[in-house]
């Protein structure tokens, strides 16, 4: 095979996801395609990694610094909303619920894989706290084994500082699931943190 | 979301098989990754589009024009096996058992979708069989309607060039299925047990 067939193939067999027979079937497609259309791509995988970095702030990517959320005016500065990734803040900006600010920590502990708190953006958490004026933490980190970890870390490195209310996202079947398709676990917590009910 | 962000998003999910899901999960990817890395991946699209094309004698992809297989040798020269595409000539090599030429049609006829004999590369195949010493035409389109179709038109339109035979895979491949995916084995021996091809 040609060496710049070959070279491509190689480089997007390595996206995760993308095995190799993916690889060969994108890199065929793109030969094949509008020479513009490829180019565009190419440039727009650079652009995006060449212009977007970390808010230094909140810790989302972002295009500006600091960020569109961190520099609005018309959100809740009062609250802070933690979540693992960048796609998570996405994911809760489209419930449309949510006003406040966030904190990406660009990961979780695990510890077993070597990940600590100093990998992720735990410090720059409690930094924020110290010149901000925060009154609620959520923790929104997923509801997982290791997300779990790393909301009770960063509460009990909260649990001393005055006045700020650390809240964690319910756990629970979800809006529209089955009780038949979740894990014990997840049916026992909904159970545990049943709430009130009153049809009125 | 940012600008640059969304671009590479709505980029990545006009690939095919990649949906909105997967170019957001790539997307992120890239912006977690090495920079050099990155860039790296946008040099070998660009580098490959630009530095392959198809070879003026076989139409497959290649870097040289002609070709290696087309310059090489070593290869007989007095077999031509036709394949739809350029990832055909692959498998095909991968079996270890030919050593005859190629010539790629891109594509199939497919009067549905307006694909028509003058879209792929067939007069150029006739072409190739006035100029060169060619004893054995080898049909290996998909054994698929369009495949077939395809290979039936191509063997109508030899039926009157002296001297040459005419030969289509055999019916090793399932009916409906994609040389792409079968193993090494079975191309093999679908090109072992070709039968005799004529269009009366």
């Amino acid at each position: 095979m040609e060496k710049p067939l070959e070279e491509l193939i190689y480089r997007l067999s390595r996206l995760p996801g993308i095995g190799i027979k993916t690889a060969r079937r994108l890199s065929y497609f793109l030969l094949e395609s509008d020479e513009g259309e490829v180019k565009k791509l190419a440039e727009s995988i650079v652009e995006a990694k060449e212009k977007i970095s970390e808010c230094s702030i909140c810790h989302d990517y972002t295009d500006t610094d600091p960020c569109t959320i961190c520099r609005s005016d018309r959100r809740d500065r009062s609250v802070v909303c933690v979540v693992e990734r960048p796609q998570d803040v996405q994911v809760m900006e489209q419930t449309g619920k949510y006003n406040g600010l966030y904190h990406v920590l660009h990961g979780v502990i695990v510890p077993e894989r070597g990940v600590v708190p100093g990998d992720l953006r735990i410090k720059e958490l409690l930094e924020r706290l110290k010149h901000e004026d925060i009154k609620e933490v959520i923790l929104a980190t997923n509801p997982t084994k290791d997300g779990d970890t790393t909301a009770r870390y960063i509460a009990r490195m909260l649990s001393d500082v005055e006045g700020i209310r650390v809240s964690r996202i319910a756990h629970g079947i979800p809006v529209g699931g089955d009780l038949e398709y979740y894990d014990n676990l997840t049916v026992a917590t909904a159970l545990a943190h049943r709430t009130d009910f009153k049809e009125s």
